[in-house]
């Protein structure tokens, strides 16, 4: 990590932290069962609502909002409101993928409805969707404009109703064979990429950046965001265990339908007839591999993963970001992407 | 109901759902499932996603918004996107109840839950309550000056974080014990009170009506929403089973822990003694009904209806409405107010 990345997003990021803890109303007293359930998820407290510290995830989305905004020329204090709302909307989309996928840890410790049931983790989700809002809000304190304040909210409710079109898709997949190629994009861009773009799209608002910028950013956001996952698609796959800490060949042994299989099924017939068959042991995951290698499903997926890796670079050099954060946002963009694990 | 109430509810109400046709992209098109299954819960679309006409309920909420903006001095139409959005987000509330509260049917259609399982209804329930906040933005293209939307939803979003602490405490207090009127009185001021309130004070905000008549509109939408409340709760126990279309002393039957309910349990140790008990046959209903009128618990949970009655009267005197939506303002809350069904 350069010193750039590592000093600013210190910085940043224990700025984030208090911030959402503001937001989440934690203070030094015990919280109540409400916003225990909160403090929970966000790993402050445990079960019995006693303070902990807990690993709280790469927070790479608010970090992208505040390294934007500095590089965009703007002061990124002031987008702390954001960078906070976009890491707790990121975390209420978790409390409900985890009870719509019926998960019972997350980040080694158990999931909220796991531990307070399905209805109140519902609520408490629904309730962390409110507060992300709120703390939108808060940017109007740290003398960002009205209208511009208006207009990031706007765009950050457009991309809520993008992210539940990518989790309908999703679990509508794992329901139906003959997803194509094109329905997955669409999909994995709602699930993923659209936050990370709003995350870029809201730092360049922030800063006032002219809509040319802020468009440029947004870009490069989206398209790393889909080199993120098309790279986690490959890493599923082909990964190094050693590296990714997954036993190889996951997602060939869950029959997940990521990028590569579905090029695969629709290239190969000897996969399509190769995933009929109900049991995935060995044998099925190195015959998976060879059909996928051979219809050239591997070369399609890392294509792919190159042409979104290079338009992002090339829509952040657009965007001309300045000074330290540029650097930082470059260094980081290349972490992200240059990633075997 | 007079003539103002009715010519105005009926241009106002068609006009709001005009709003939230657009707002929730109902076009001349079949629906995609993913609006398809919020056009279902709209009453829309039947099941195959075909058109139906539904009663889509009394929206009172958005319609006092709507006479609240006329009353204050403002023009309506600039409040639509706000009335629709408090119906929206009404409607996604309802979504989301249904599955907490395991609810198999509404309006005498099957739940969104029943038709397309859990995992989908907590997701487009989320994609309601993001497009609540999108319909919220459109203030702004009505020519609501930017600081004014902004607080609006603020106002809108503590409010959601208000309902969800009233879902909480509702989803508790099944579980236990011991539940005090004074927890009893939090948890509906939430769950319901805030709400109405928000409408009425989204309209006089959006009116650009003073902060003492503002503040004077919201009281009067709370105590509106309590007295409604307080007044179900009677009807539950003590309502004219034809008139109501419900049987007689349901929420004796049901154990529900309404208001009369818990006053008897914290002043009548018979009440205590026969609540221990597990059957609710005809012997139990009237051993409880008059157990509870015995303590006092009807006159207390009447004397607390007329209380918030004429505090909500008071301050919709105070907050001096005027014209024709003033009529129908005070006609509306008196229909809500001497309700006995």
């Amino acid at each position: 990590m350069s010193s750039e990345l590592k000093t600013l997003s210190q910085t940043m990021l224990a700025a984030l932290n208090e911030e959402m803890r503001s937001v989440l109303q934690s203070g030094e007293e015990q919280p109540d069962s409400f916003y225990g359930m909160i403090h929970y998820h966000m790993g402050w407290v445990n079960e019995q609502l006693q303070p902990v510290q807990v690993y709280p995830g790469k927070q790479i989305r608010p970090l992208l909002c505040l390294l934007t905004c500095q590089a965009a020329g703007g002061d990124w204090q002031q987008a702390l409101p954001a960078a906070a709302a976009i890491e707790i909307l990121h975390n209420f989309s978790l409390v409900h993928d985890d009870i719509e996928d019926a998960s019972p840890t997350r980040r080694g410790r158990q999931t909220m409805w796991q531990i307070w049931g399905i209805e109140q983790a519902i609520n408490t989700g629904d309730a962390m969707f409110a507060l992300a809002h709120l703390a939108m809000s808060r940017l109007l304190d740290c003398g960002v404009p009205a209208p511009i304040v208006v207009q990031a909210l706007r765009r950050f409710d457009e991309t809520c109703v993008r992210l539940t079109q990518g989790q309908h898709a999703d679990m509508d997949f794992e329901k139906r064979d003959g997803v194509t190629v094109a329905e997955y994009m669409a999909m994995i861009e709602g699930k993923t990429a659209v936050l990370v773009s709003l995350a870029a799209e809201l730092g360049a608002r922030i800063a006032g950046a002219e809509e040319t910028a802020v468009a440029h950013y947004a870009q490069f956001g989206l398209e790393l965001g889909l080199a993120f996952q098309v790279k986690d698609d490959i890493l599923g796959i082909w990964g190094d265990e050693a590296l990714t800490g997954k036993s190889a060949a996951t997602d060939i042994t869950t029959k997940k339908k990521t990028l590569p299989v579905l090029y695969g099924l629709e290239h190969s017939a000897e996969l399509r007839q190769l995933y009929t068959q109900n049991s995935t042991d060995e044998n099925f995951v190195s015959q998976a591999i060879q059909h996928l290698d051979t219809c050239g499903a591997r070369a399609f997926t890392e294509s792919k993963a190159s042409a979104y890796s290079e338009g992002s670079f090339d829509h952040l050099q657009a965007a001309q970001p300045h000074g330290a954060a540029a650097l930082a946002l470059h260094e980081l963009t290349n972490m992200l992407l240059q990633r075997n694990s």
